[in-house]
């Protein structure tokens, strides 16, 4: 027979007190599920309480599915999720690791922890009380005004702060534009491309039109109302988009009323020769581009903090019609990643990123080089990966096979088409070396030498 | 005449050098807008460098919008942003405040700083580089285990924490639900209601339909297929949706295929008397309940976490179709909210809140009490606002200025109807106490008195 001590304590009445002593032994596996309950008439007797406490905890037992009756049978325990263990040391838990050598996604760069550590105690200091306001849903003004500026030493763009709107990510920005701009608007996308773009203006209800490439980058169809384009560094083509074609965009974009670019500059930081070209957003004198970065490529994936420069006219247009959208990072990643970039560790940061990646990528460009097949490398100048190709007479499916079946999951060109890749784009591999260790070096170099 | 230095470094190319010295210039001030450059001839003539490096040097001054030439007069200098000031101390930039007691908005709960600043410390030292790593898109399982702990041990709702999406905020989520049940669905609103669900459900272009409330709520119209309801607490009338209700609306759900009811269970954790209803999620056998919460009234509205839980299947539809939308909660904070909920900390607060809420709400109880006129209040029983009935001949347009023409700041019921509010709701303010302070009380007891 179940027996509790049941105390009478202020503002708990008795009801609840047995409803939390029953319910504490089913989660925590004392009472066994499928186990049958005392009858209500000889629990209250043993427990020297009134009939209807018993009835109010059952009943309560009964409607959060602790237990359930059968009738004239009586009151069964329910099998219910039990108390979680201790918080799992973080040893215990290492991240999921695939078994193959990825070069397909987004690596972590080295990051500093130290800075940002020291920089976030610092705010929790400095702003305490103030962190926990609502926050404007542009971002606050300490972060804005540290990105206009980075963006104006480090990248030739000057920007008004009030234009700059910050989002946990690009995809959140894309949905908003969708909003903003319009669904009934058709809109254009690279092919091939970054297959989520396209599947976010979809996914938006968003009419969209596959624009191919030729090597100067996109034009837009006769469809296209709103282009969107990486011209600083196109993935996975590697390709820069000449001054000449960023001029002609310019006179698409200003040609007719309510036509847009959106310029995404994702990993302009990571150049390794000569100077970056202005920025579309730069040289557009009709108010008609949007300029969109993140700081997933530049920092770290997991510091979820992207943002979009709008001509002012689209900002005052977001806030009056889309105003009521809360915003989307918390202030105190807000106010630390502000800090480090005004005190100058992200230009730190991103100088000796670019050195890392430099060295890695002229390791790689030398393994290639020394290998007796003949290997291609293009597009190597800027961004995070490179093309390379290979001479052979393997389908691109067999090819990727291939790969793996030797340690190394790696992507072809033609499969960042949604459509169907013209035959001319085979043996293409796509060498994101962002994430690479030394260790996973090795491996790819011994699998480009059978290549 | 303009004079630098110029020493070649590695890497760095003389016109580079030289366009840093003038564009630093600019940017500082040294160089004034509309001021003249010196002719490309005479400043190489001046520097003893080649007119071509000059001449890249101006030529990217020109690209990046620094200078502008004027033909057969020469080159000026623009009006660019300068350099910003120093990083500003927190004490200098005070949040902005209005100059009226504020009752419409959501205040700051007292959050424990030390203790949350102790686990970002742990967190750090714990996890390391795993911070670093892409995040699985429906947040880290330790945070969504966490939550499934909490809800079971202190709302009695048992969940798989494979079912919880954990989003940064509930616009995210509103959007992302759309995206997933369809946006050709009609989306049936309270009214009165939260103007923002509305909104959104509008902007993400799905259909809507607004659903006027009887006494125990809301019933879906024909048209309804998703129906959007918080029955725990009805904003802004406080109203708590009965067993019957809840009933009545589970088998309306269940009727037909397709149908789905989101409820939103946003303050249920500050209900002050007697015990909270079950969920309707915990009630709904058919799988047909998304189940939605946020940290944002629990613990502060700058941190960005809110969750929804799903339906298994409709989990896996969102991962099928939706799968490619990155995470947008920063791994940071997620590792460290996971703390705090299993170490306690979260219970803790929410405890001290609902106490420290409770006596706020019985202050402003008694204020009312006291006051010569006679004041009615109205579902004072859970949330953290209330209603106040006030027998005036003024309309309430008249009643929110005399409020804040004496300082208070306040909404009336029918100011939160989108369509015309009934007759019979006249004369009822809004009274939102979460975030007064003890001055403000004093304010509105003023106030309260002169109704």
């Amino acid at each position: 027979m179940l027996t509790y001590q049941l105390k009478k304590q202020p503002g708990l009445p008795l009801y609840e007190a047995l409803y939390r002593c029953i319910r504490e032994d089913i989660r925590t596996g004392r009472l066994r599920p499928g186990e049958q309950l005392p009858s209500k008439r000889s629990l209250c007797a043993n427990l020297k309480v009134s009939k209807i406490t018993v009835e109010n905890a059952y009943n309560q037992l009964l409607a959060e599915g602790y237990i359930s009756s059968r009738e004239k049978v009586g009151y069964f325990v329910e099998a219910v999720q039990q108390l979680p263990p201790q918080t799992p040391k973080a040893s215990q838990t290492p991240p999921p690791e695939g078994k193959l050598l990825d070069l397909s996604g987004n690596g972590s760069p080295r990051f500093p922890f130290t800075v940002w550590s020291r920089l976030q105690r610092q705010v929790l200091l400095d702003y305490g009380q103030k962190l926990l306001l609502p926050l404007p849903n542009q971002g606050i003004g300490e972060l804005r005004q540290a990105i206009a500026w980075h963006l104006g030493a480090f990248r030739g763009l000057e920007v008004n702060p009030e234009d700059i709107f910050v989002g946990a990510g690009t995809d959140f920005l894309y949905n908003l534009l969708v909003q903003l701009l319009g669904r009934d608007k058709c809109y254009g996308v690279e092919e091939p491309g970054y297959s989520k773009i396209y599947d976010i203006y979809r996914c938006a209800g968003a009419r969209c039109t596959l624009l191919s490439m030729d090597k100067s980058g996109v034009l837009p169809d006769a469809a296209t109302q709103v282009l969107h384009i990486s011209p600083a560094h196109h993935f996975p083509t590697g390709l820069v988009t000449p001054l000449s074609r960023r001029r002609e965009l310019l006179k698409w974009v200003g040609a007719e009323d309510g036509r847009y670019i959106i310029e995404d500059d994702y990993d302009s930081e990571f150049r390794f020769a000569g100077r970056p070209l202005p920025t579309l957003k730069a040289m557009d004198t009709a108010g008609r581009v949007i300029y969109m970065n993140s700081f997933t490529k530049s920092l770290a994936p997991s510091i979820r903090i992207s943002y979009m420069i709008l001509p002012s006219s689209l900002m005052e247009a977001l806030q009056t019609r889309l105003g009521f959208y809360a915003g989307t990072v918390p202030s105190f990643e807000q106010y630390t990643l502000a800090r480090f970039i005004r005190e100058g560790y992200f230009e730190k940061h991103i100088n000796r990123m670019r050195k890392f990646y430099k060295a890695r990528r002229d390791t790689l460009l030398e393994l290639v080089a020394q290998c007796p097949r003949r290997l291609q490398v293009l597009e190597e100048g800027a961004g995070l990966h490179f093309l390379l190709r290979v001479d052979t007479a393997l389908t691109d499916p067999e090819l990727v096979a291939a790969c793996a079946q030797k340690g190394l999951k790696v992507r072809c060109l033609s499969q960042y088409y949604r459509e169907s890749p013209p035959e001319n784009c085979r043996g293409y591999l796509v060498i994101n070396y962002s994430g690479l260790g030394d260790a996973d070096i090795e491996i790819l170099a011994k699998v480009i030498k059978t290549l």
